[in-house]
């Protein structure tokens, strides 16, 4: 299963592997319109310079000093339509910021006087040890922002003792993922299920066969979003005259998550757990549930663990951020199972948003057991390789080791539901719309104002 | 009733026949003050000579994603004061955005791991088929965007099985729209009842004749609202000099949708249901219902439906969204007469703010039978004609398609209630006043950067 | 107690005869320093110039569309110290724009086919006939804006059947303002309370003797505020060395508002009202009353009547806007006394921030007599004498007969508590503040564009 | 204990005897990267001059009205660094401008008609006296700001009747700032306590001796934040060369509060109390408490009361506002302990975020005894010295007089609990991100216009 024959300029962008397992042989060329994919990665000459020029005066990494800065700089030193790729979200894109925002509505209530002279923010993931209460989550297409790929999270997850949880989409393949994995290394795998379920057996078998720790099953994207920062991308390179003759051409303006997804299966349902368990033995873990009644449900079913999800907020805009649903779960799996959050049998992880280790704490107090964190690790690599992914991970290091004692909890274990207060957090607040006249008629106050420097010339 | 007699020059913006019909003979040169109407679309020539340039640069129909890119289009190839007909509204326009912002306050509990291989959102509106669960609402003068007026609505409608509502303040006559309607195609009207109720006998009854489907009585214009983008039109294109002379002429100064509705009854009362359902057969629906209490009595008084609206935001500034009243009445009509929603016999239908699906579907689960979007298809048209509204109307089919499956609905009745977070629906907030002087203090945060370009310059 | 001597530059700002009955004589020239009051009105030549030239422009008034206008013109064409007097508050000036916001967050509830044919919105204050529902509150020095002063009020309130409110520091002669008044006009009088207790005396059995029919005594004023555009002023238009040498001079630093109100009485209290009642028949009011403890006191003391105020913002920053205040005196006085508003007995009137005929039909709703606006018509006079006042007048009269129609009610009487929702009103919400590096790196959506003007050049 | 040796230019940022009695000998060279330190303070000497001329152009302190404008000013005339080093906070500053926002969720509800000729707002602190209920709380490095440091706050204090509270980590030495006390003169101390308690001992029972009456034990600090303003200083006036050579030195870019504060102890903890009772009899007030649970904790210990503050938002972001938590601990220590606040036995003390008297009125009027503020004391004496202390103390006490005239309290005890309105303080909300393309739309409404300067030219 490894050493898919592709062309080379098809690499940068799309999983090779993915469309051999995936694709039923006879649509490997067909059904994914090639030419659309193809486009990504291509611009124009002078673009590229300026691009380039721009890559060289990267600040050094001892000027980055949070994950905001890695997006900051992938944003200028990308290309633009790697950097349209993955930073698109659904429709209007209030999801993908809410997931953001949601945190903002949950405070601290630290305490005081605990002797927090050691702190220890390692836990165990599905049984498995990470040095932090996070895990590098399954993102597509890694090559577009750098030529490793996602081998660049491999390796950053095992010097940081992190664990990655390896996408069906990636750039690389499955098994050089693997391959490079050091001895002992925990990987997780991300998997979207094709229409051919043969297809998704062999590829799980395989997977489990290569030591693969636990399976998550994403259910929250039987079809993949429309991201309109993402199409419209198409458009700007394009002379207007092109555009006119492939006014019929539809596939082509649906952007690059349409194109290589196409395999998918919109009939998964929960009947097909039975089958998951008949095929794996590894832990089964639905990534993308959205309310309690489904972590019930997949709790119920025997599942190991749910991620509560938006995809990024790829998909569905208007759905809520992970960080809302778990308050939810939580309190319904007490009510009507008598659970307690963080639980060794279900476990609950979020994911979506996340840019401080205050995020994770919020979480982690509020009954995660970590928070998948994608985005800022791809902008990380696209602006310094694998450096820069080891000093995200250092950063969010400092930040809990700071974080834990001005909390006042030594160990993760200590971080416990009252010391969040989480009340305003189902809010969806819009503002009623600005009265522009009356606005606009209000003269701003003004400070106190510094002398005219000559005031003989005024 | 068809070939009503006017000036050319008057008929790019009036509804030929609606003078006729609703104004007794001797009125009708002299109540609507034509000078006023006439206005509308003269322009400087170097304007509509810019104008015309911008349509002829107008994008490719494929590089419209979503239905806000009609309205950007359109706000620049439109006539100024078409485009202020259109967009204007009451007052401060606080309702007409907050149409918009209280579907923002609504969000999705999407349910997982349910077979939405196929999906199906066709419904029926008033026992009639539709492809989606949405109509076309009541627009007046719609040939200010395009000679073919509403005509293009008529024919999109039909191509994509949806249902047309008419204006009475339609550009086209009634029968013109009526006549070109396919065989089986299915058209509702909307009424303003005239103070003279022969007239309006008159034209229900040739609108049954004609095989109307439905009547939309329209309850929320007693008079027409003060628009003042519209009115304040009016200025811009005169000499100063001339504003001076005509200093009393206070009808001129307001607007457009004044000039057109003098005839309308404020009189029209509860009483007169009884009258209507003498004269017709068709279904009766109150348009502009906007509290429980007025929906519980049109249910009472045995109509067979209320549009929940406030006039797309055009009359009563502070009124709240159809949206939000949605919620309100679902609850009491339960509560006092034991009907559940979408209900056959009594069907809710809501208008305003509506720009994606997503939109419909927030309505479609809080109980709506179908949503009612109007002016993004005068924009469509404005923009590109008929195949703008068939480009729009497919837009909303795909964005649709995707929604059901991502919320986990294979057809509308899987739209359940507890699909969606409404809780915030409510609130109407206005922040505190911002503290000026502690903001101009505060520095802000910036992001790490790139090194300078030439550092030695510097 | 007419025919105060005054200099002639003293005029367009002070009070005359506000100053002559409040001061005891010795202090007449003293204790205000009438150098600071001088100063206003006084403008660099070239400025004033600029100023003229701008008055000139004016637009003219049938293009004035709402009250917003008024002062979006005045700003333009006042002298900036009177637009700095006029338009200043207290501290942040939080509580002046929160006085107009908090009508934004009530929201109406229109009933519908009911006959509004006929609206009638004349009503009655203190028993004495109103056109609307409003009245013309007490604000000072009105030569600033225009040199007729409170005259412009005067005689607009006569033409339009709407009651002023002549204020202490008028600058017209109180005697002057009733001279002016039209055969049966009513005018009441807002009341500073003298600390030399016969000047009061003195000027209440005057003030009753020439007919005013309400006494509102001002009780948000103990002392006057702190309004820091108007002291700003005072440097701006000055030199530096002046400033310097000035250092210790703290009262010219005051502003207009503490340089001509020292006279006003910190001491005054409940006990004082037995002895108002013995010098006056006129109904007794108190202006700013800020809780309903307040006003159940007023009520319990025998008054005719509280004003729900303070003081245009002006006063002390934060306090609540008299909307919102409003809500809790109708609930507590019906459940301690039980009163029903709007009551004749004990009449509830607001003030501040309206600027729309729907603000004062929101607190009609929820059981105001009716509401005293003030800036807008200094506005109005300011740019355009008494016309602007009419116009004023005649614009709410528009807006008034609209909105009645809209809501559905063709009386006062009929605007109920139900035609409201002011749940949102005691929220007073700031909102967390934002994440600037999440927001910068955040890259905002963009609609379809126009092609390129002329893409070879490109 | 005085007479620190130390290096010239080591003395404008670092607290001299504070290096000295924290650290031990061995350490004092080394643990602290002076060479870090030492940079603070540096900077071109275009800069400077451009500075320096800033500086001349300051206003005179007779424009300066509010505590606002001594940050603008400040901000203009201090060193880059400085500035840096005084307003920055932890991690997207959140936190401290929530500390300044929560203010604004808190409304008063003023009583009118009581007798406020005198008004009296002097207090007492832990038994002593204060000119009004404010205290100068603790911050580090005033030399930053002014060569005399944080005497200029001790002068102040003597002159103005208000208690100083000595930080540890002065830039002058704590024995100066006793020496310059004025006889009488009543200060505090604050303490980060030493990892070598024997430090800490000594310290504590010289302070006692030198007539300090009370310590107050900072309990949020473990670790000093990381503030990302401070530490990107840093790298803006170094050359991009000099940091790749320095890429793994990673402590200089900790900014300069990590640099001075190795000394403190994470591992204190409620133990502790016991022993600082055993060395001092002076009262113990824990500085940081931020919930009610530690600060009953803290009253079952027997201590004399609890500062509730966040450290000026510098230490853990996302921690609540020292108002918010009063409204917490002042209800459930009655609900627990049956206490009434303000209370001589366990006083609540309050800081961060206060920039007007209003917003210590409203702590007051919650149960805080008195209000501790900081920055804007170190920005008044950043750009005027001494001088400008006392004119923030004399617009502070201006402020009260108003207030407390303006609410209807002659004394600090006729302040109650209903005069204010509180019940959104536990409001965290953040809007729902904004729909961009719906805004970009929308087109904004205009006001009238003045006519064109030349009508014929266009």
């Amino acid at each position: 299963m490894s050493g898919a024959q592709y062309m080379a300029e098809y690499d940068p962008i799309h999983p090779p592997d993915a469309i051999e397992k995936n694709l039923p042989a006879d649509k490997q060329l067909g059904a994914v319109d090639l030419s659309t994919v193809e486009k990504i990665g291509v611009v124009g000459k002078d673009e590229e310079k300026a691009r380039l020029e721009r890559f060289s005066r990267r600040p050094s990494l001892s000027e980055v000093l949070n994950l905001h800065d890695f997006e900051a700089i992938a944003r200028q030193v990308m290309g633009e339509k790697a950097w349209a790729y993955y930073s698109s979200a659904a429709d209007d894109e209030i999801t993908i910021r809410e997931n953001h925002a949601a945190y903002h509505r949950i405070w601290f209530r630290p305490r005081v006087l605990r002797n927090v002279t050691e702190v220890d923010f390692s836990t165990t993931l599905l049984g498995h040890k990470s040095s932090m209460p996070i895990y590098i989550t399954a993102t597509a297409l890694g090559k577009l922002g750098h030529p490793d790929g996602e081998l660049n999270l491999t390796r950053a997850a095992a010097k940081n003792g992190v664990i990655q949880m390896i996408p069906t989409l990636a750039s690389c393949s499955f098994d050089e993922l693997v391959d490079n994995a050091k001895p002992g290394q925990v990987q997780f795998l991300q998997l979207y299920v094709n229409k051919e379920r043969s297809i998704t057996e062999k590829f799980v078998r395989h997977a489990e066969e290569r030591g693969i720790k636990g399976l998550f099953i994403t259910v929250d994207a039987p079809q993949l979003g429309r991201r309109e920062k993402d199409m419209r991308q198409k458009f700007e390179a394009e002379e207007p005259d092109e555009m006119d003759k492939n006014k019929s051409s539809v596939d082509r303006t649906q952007g690059a998550a349409r194109a290589i997804s196409s395999f998918i299966d919109p009939g998964l349902c929960w009947d097909d757990m039975k089958w998951f368990k008949n095929i794996t033995k590894m832990p089964l873990i639905l990534k993308g549930v959205q309310c309690w009644e489904d972590a019930l449900e997949a709790y119920d079913h025997g599942l190991a663990g749910v991620v509560l999800s938006n995809h990024g907020g790829r998909q569905l805009d208007f759905a809520r951020s992970g960080i809302e649903i778990l308050v939810e779960v939580v309190d319904k799996l007490k009510e009507r199972r008598g659970l307690s959050f963080p639980n060794e049998k279900f476990q609950l992880f979020v994911d979506g948003g996340v840019r401080r280790a205050t995020d994770v704490v919020k979480a982690v107090a509020l009954g995660a057991t970590a928070v998948g964190i994608g985005r800022p690790f791809l902008y990380a690599f696209s602006a310094y390789g694998e450096d820069g992914v080891n000093k995200a991970l250092q950063i969010l290091r400092d930040e809990f080791e700071m974080n834990m004692r001005l909390i006042g909890a030594p160990t993760l274990k200590d971080i416990t539901r009252d010391m969040v207060d989480a009340s305003s957090i189902h809010q969806h607040i819009v503002a009623v719309p600005d009265d522009r006249l009356y606005n606009v008629n209000y003269e701003e106050m003004v400070t106190a104002r510094l002398r005219e420097q000559d005031k003989a010339k005024l």
